[in-house]
């Protein structure tokens, strides 16, 4: 395994990423449809609207008996009658005539318009004055006009949105076929991690973990699932029986390194112990996270994160959750930029070329604008955490970010 | 009742929805803390980091071992151990020596900074070279550094996002007390209304339900709970029934109109069988949605919202969304601006002074710019629906918006 040719950019991990298969597909209701991924196009099953339906409250008529209608010259209409919401309307029009029709009720048979109720005056029960023409379709939706049956609604790989939700409802489909959510392992390893729920009095020299809070909450956030998340020593043989056990009810195993000197080793040789893994990217050459590991364990997603908790989250912001989508059957892994805002710099960015740089930054909201200030500390500063709203990425082929410039902050939370 | 007198502005219902109090509060684990509430503000219980950590791969030392120290000249330490990953050191640092420390492990007593390792020379497994002397407190973290003891951490009201569960695991605050999430139960109304599952051959007359789908969606979306939903016909004993159950076991209740004529005044007529029933807004200066209404039962908060899907959303996202944020206990409902994004206006919108217009629009990305088409159609167009993105706000004061403008778009979907 030639490991040493395996150093990759950011864009070519995520072209890697692109070779990994969509999950099973599952039948789900629309009630739990909203932000699944559609695992088939999903044509129209029949015509919208069902009917020729009113859009104002007023009369059906036929337009042509309004033609050169004015507040000095009204037509003169016969009512015959009143159309009832919800119900089909049986009578027929006749021509010289109107029938009353509500908002959204069924137009009669003979009619082709709807004359608004405040361009008629009301003369007694059998008659109405109309005070303006109308045209043929107006104030109305034909049969059909907004969607018609085996039209295309959505594309294969579309993510349903709230909105999306309500034109299927519409339309009657309330189960759609869609991909899978992944279930995602994480792993902290490190012989200084102890649980977060430690004792209060915690031995000098260890730390709590973050990482499986911090990696599960952004993880759920995106709607996929956690299936497990565990803290394992810098062990080897710990290491390959918790990776295999994660991986059998995981589509992904994040193992996020502890700052130990050797256990970027032993990641790889977990690897070895899998025989159907396939090492994808040893290094990425980015800041931070330039040890991260990404392979193949079958058709299951493996990355190595660094441990230092902001480059972690970082590192799963910007690669795991496109690699989750992939899983997710999302084709497009720019949509991803969604959760992002658009900030000025509150400070100069310097940067080397050839490599991508992460920096972490804190949002503030001034003069009608919102600002982004990096956040600089030792690397090791936990408290930083909190501080940083999400973060901005300097390209690899830039040397750098002017003060003031508008820069993409690509953000923790939602 | 003085019901004529209950219009009120956009502003005006955001203001009254400040006077609605928080639910109760309950506990809740770290794993499921994110986007939650805290019902008090939360103080840290131990300093951080525990102990004097090394946040570079180094040499613990005494600084003023290294003045003076360069290239030419540097200076000779001996070697007194090292420091294993995740455990107490017991040594401690004598002048003129040095003790090996990985990044992350902690320093020994007597010592106060860290030399990095490419600074310095391994001449044999006694002594090693320094080049560049090192000041106080360089290269690592003193204990309570980034934390002390009882350090306030976050304020009472503050919603907890990915990155604050991190700070809070660091801490070991495995556990936070936090507003319960809102129940919401919701009522689709109207003759015309059949479920969305109904049988493929709709009777003429009647249309699907969407906007049980779409509140619902949005609601969870949002973070809060979907108790109930349900079909209610125009009836008033029916309703009645349906919101005294709904209400029993939900704090909000969203009852979408249907398009009949005469269905506002059911609304009001629901509310009369509430002996502890407040009625706060009887119609809102915006459009669409003049026909809002808000009431109080008891604490809990009735909407009255316009039976139009899209009407229905906007509403939903611009009022609905703000009154569960209360009960969930923020007390800056501005945090929902979050949930936006800018972009440049496609066409002009007029507008009329004295109400605020919410006008549904459609993004699209090009020149590297997003842009926003305001989404026209016959009112009763459901499918606008999947074609809108969100909407626009044109304000009270205004009296439109020109083409080309920078304008926010407060989106559906997150």
């Amino acid at each position: 395994m030639s490991r040493f040719l395996k150093v990759k950019t950011a864009g070519e991990i995520l072209d890697i990423l692109k070779t990994f298969k969509p999950l099973a597909v599952e039948k789900v209701g629309l009630d739990s449809a909203c932000n699944r991924v559609l695992a088939f196009a999903v044509n129209s099953p029949e015509p919208l609207p069902h009917f020729d339906r009113a859009t104002m409250d007023g009369y059906a008529v036929k337009a042509r008996d309004t033609f050169g209608a004015s507040e000095t010259l009204p037509a003169f209409l016969g009512i015959s009658g009143e159309a009832t919401m919800g119900e089909e309307i049986r009578l027929q029009l006749e021509s010289g005539r109107v029938i009353a029709v509500p908002t959204g009720g069924m137009l009669p048979r003979g009619a082709d318009a709807i004359v608004m109720e405040e361009y008629t005056h009301y003369l007694d029960e059998k008659t109405i004055e109309v005070f303006k023409p109308v045209a043929p379709g107006d104030n109305m939706v034909k049969a059909g006009e907004e969607i018609g049956c085996g039209d295309r609604l959505f594309p294969h790989g579309w993510r349903l949105r709230v909105q999306d939700v309500g034109l299927l409802a519409a339309l009657g489909v309330v189960e759609v076929a869609v991909y899978s959510r992944p279930r995602v392992a994480i792993i902290s390893t490190g012989d200084e991690i102890v649980p977060a729920a430690a004792s209060a009095a915690l031995p000098l020299g260890k730390v709590r973990d973050i990482n499986s809070f911090t990696l599960a909450a952004m993880i759920r956030q995106a709607g996929a699932e956690v299936s497990s998340s565990r803290i394992v020593q810098d062990d080897l043989d710990q290491l390959v029986a918790a990776s295999k056990d994660a991986l059998e009810k995981s589509d992904a195993l994040l193992l996020s390194g502890g700052s130990s000197v050797g256990v970027r080793d032993f990641t790889l040789k977990v690897l070895d112990y899998f025989p159907d893994s396939e090492l994808l990217a040893h290094g990425v050459a980015i800041r931070p996270g330039k040890p991260t590991i990404l392979a193949r364990i079958g058709k299951k997603v493996f990355w190595g994160l660094p441990g230092q908790p902001v480059s972690a989250l970082m590192i799963c912001r910007a690669f795991v959750l496109p690699s989750l989508a992939i899983l997710e059957g999302c084709p497009d892994i720019s949509e991803l930029e969604g959760n992002s805002l658009q900030a000025i710099l509150q400070r100069q960015l310097p940067s080397v070329h050839g490599r991508t740089d992460y920096i972490p930054v804190m949002l503030s909201a001034a003069q009608g604008q919102m600002w982004a200030t990096p956040v600089f500390g030792k690397s090791a500063m936990i408290s930083m955490l909190a501080k940083a709203n999400g973060y901005v990425v300097v390209p690899e082929h830039s040397e750098g970010v002017e003060r003031g410039s508008e820069v993409k902050v690509y953000l923790f939370s939602q």
